[in-house]
């Protein structure tokens, strides 16, 4: 019932294209999900996939062009004239339409926008005019909409011929007669009520969670998960109805903000995976490999600021791994706890001094414990005194880096950058550096070199 | 009209529950929606919480229940007699009543159990009878669906008397004589059908998708992520329909799992965050902090090992955050690569060596620009026989990481463990180690020690 790709259809699929088999595909392919088609066809090259594409019906053909990847979308519109692509989009709903024609450079919008069917190019300019990160840059405008005076069965009419238009229906939005969200009306209420009954009866007035177009759509996407919403209304700054955002759109953005902090967690600086290509991979690791360089290159120049150390005391040496392992990790978790905090609440209750008190406490116990454990373990090896020099810089490197591991996270977020900056390779770096000088100086000192 | 919870709001909410302001309560309060009452009852102690819960409706009682913090619900759900833990579960649906019930001790399950309402009791008792990570265990048994042979105005009155019991409805399961599913009708196009016609002539019975009640909640997750459902029918192994899954509990899940690849990639061992207790944080890191230190008593050990080396050329001590920053990130980087491919296709087309393959070019890549970077930094600094022993480990401590980072993962997904175990701790502190021993190896082996 549900498809799945093998290496086998796909060997046949080239074949049976080649051949142009048309009740081959027919069968195997036209008549699958539109979600299967555009799987396919990320296997295929251009020219099979145009082909493919040819023929499905034209509702079909939007539904495709919005899942197949980027990639294979940019390939395949590249090798559309402007016109063309005109058609495409007016098979889109809005939202989609706006996204791709943002994507396109600027004289080409205007052709293809001047190409377009006039009604659908106006929605699809006026959706251009929100910041892609707001509500109004991912809403549609295709939405039902009563008026909160009509009776049942007028407005089951109207609402059939707005029907046409809008692929999913999950809720009616009640307006006045001035446009002005008043309510949202269930499709399972309106089907169960008298024909007679007026919308004003029926509809749930209280309660009507909603979202200004300029809002982010980080509010968006909280708001909607809090409430467990299908889709939301969109309103303008008069809270007058202009479109609504459905929950599909909200998930793929959920996705990619966790991707996103996934990947500055693991040191890679734009969104790869196995299959991108070689050397998109090898730059997108680049930059934190640098970054963790230039703090090899200053953890070797304070290294070698304690020569002199070095030489009298060797085994001094030894312990650099532990003490940078520990800073690198305490600093890293701090962040991370810090991030995901954000993540769930971007303004929390509490000021930044009760998080550092709180994340020092943490600090406290975790270093205690380890430190007398490092002791202990040294002494195990015989070497007691280097085993105190380890502890107490170990317990001060805990401390520092999860002093550093909170608050920078918290300052970045307080001056509107990303605080999950801070889990990538900056503060493993600082804390590297920083543990490096603490562990020598404590180690002269208790050696009075 | 969205509500905000601020500080104010909870001094003011505080005195007027102590005071029993009963209007005060009912217009801030009760006429919130239920998931901002459920966040305000977070703020509060249980005999507050209590005291507003007694004051809503049986049904917002349940809603709000799903929506409190966990800690909260088990803190209330501990105040509680069995016999009202019965009438709670009660007002919930059944998902969440298997969920709830699930979590409490054998023989209280079975008490509270036998003082539910019969036909609840056994619709709860069949759904805990599924693992808890299957299309069953997270199922719920609300839903509406509708015979095919039914026409239009039965199905009508039918479909009713199921709404009263089914919060939100956004598709009819259409199903044979045998309860077999056979298709999906739309609320939209039930609404817009005459009274006459027949439902078989109404919905839709190709690309019907679903799952079956002993698949895992990811391929749940990806199939309803794929098609963009807002809900997915369940069947059983003789495909006939049993519940249905909504996509909240989809959204849920895929946050929790971002989230726990999240903390494996930031070496926390459980979800914390700042509100988390300083205890709990505290364990959440200690087992990463321990392999970290583990691994820098091997690092000490295999430096140890070559400590006349370092007596005779201390600067090769410089080197060594270098060599231990590389390898580290270079393995977390390859493994969250795989890690987030597999995310994606957990079976994906292609070997596991092909990937060694192109994972060793991309390292090929950056390990030669790094090596030649890192010789020409020692050069400037004047030492360029200690430049051609960091360049020469370098690209050797790139390559082994890079391999290991893309295998481990791998292998631990072939033999069904969690990828992201490789993101962690194991794979940076076995790079450390052997980072150590090539690099010190290599420098002995040039300066002739």
């Amino acid at each position: 019932m549900n498809f799945n790709i093998t290496k086998g259809f796909l060997e046949i699929l080239h074949q049976k294209i080649e051949q142009k088999d048309l009740s081959w595909i027919k069968e195997n392919v036209l008549s699958l999900h539109y979600a299967d088609i555009a799987e396919i066809m990320d296997y295929l090259d251009n020219q099979e996939a145009k082909y493919i594409y040819s023929l499905v019906d034209e509702e079909t053909q939007g539904d495709i062009l919005m899942e197949v990847e980027e990639s294979v979308r940019d390939r395949f519109l590249s090798s559309l004239s402007n016109k063309e692509i005109a058609e495409q989009l007016e098979n889109l709903e809005s939202d989609d339409a706006a996204d791709l024609l943002g994507d396109l450079p600027d004289e080409q919008q205007e052709d293809v926008i001047s190409k377009m069917d006039d009604e659908e190019a106006a929605e699809v300019v006026d959706l251009l005019k929100y910041d892609e990160d707001s509500a109004g840059g991912v809403m549609q405008k295709e939405l039902i909409k009563a008026n909160m005076n009509w009776p049942v069965n007028r407005a089951v009419v109207q609402l059939r011929k707005q029907a046409e238009n809008v692929e999913k229906v999950y809720h009616i939005y009640v307006v006045d007669d001035d446009d002005r969200l008043v309510g949202v009306l269930s499709l399972k209420r309106l089907l169960f009520a008298g024909a007679k009954t007026k919308i004003s009866d029926l509809y749930q007035s209280t309660n009507i969670i909603s979202v200004k177009s300029n809002e982010s759509l980080e509010t968006v996407a909280k708001t909607m998960e809090k409430y467990d919403l299908v889709t939301i209304p969109v309103l303008d700054l008069q809270n007058k109805l202009i479109g609504r955002i459905t929950f599909d759109d909200v998930v793929e953005f959920i996705k990619e903000e966790a991707d996103k902090d996934y990947q500055m967690a693991s040191g890679l600086s734009e969104k790869v995976d196995s299959y991108s290509s070689v050397w998109r991979i090898s730059k997108a690791r680049l930059p934190w490999l640098l970054i963790g360089m230039i703090g090899g290159v200053f953890g070797a120049q304070v290294i070698s600021g304690f020569e002199g150390g070095i030489t009298r005391v060797p085994e001094l040496a030894f312990y650099i791994p532990l003490i940078m392992a520990m800073g690198g990790n305490i600093g890293v978790q701090s962040s991370a706890i810090v991030v995901q905090s954000l993540a769930k609440d971007s303004k929390p209750l509490g000021s930044i001094l009760t998080k550092i008190a709180r994340e020092s406490l943490v600090a406290v116990i975790n270093g205690l414990f380890l430190s007398f454990l490092i002791y202990a373990i040294a002494v195990a090896f015989g070497n007691a005194k280097l085993g105190l020099v380890v502890s107490f810089s170990l317990f001060a490197v805990i401390m520092v880096a999860a002093i550093f591991g909170t608050l920078i996270p918290l300052l970045l977020n307080k001056y509107k950058i990303d605080p999950a900056l801070a889990t990538g390779p900056f503060i493993t770096t600082l804390n590297d550096v920083v543990g490096l000088f603490i562990y020598f100086t404590i180690g002269m000192m208790m050696y009075n070199l």
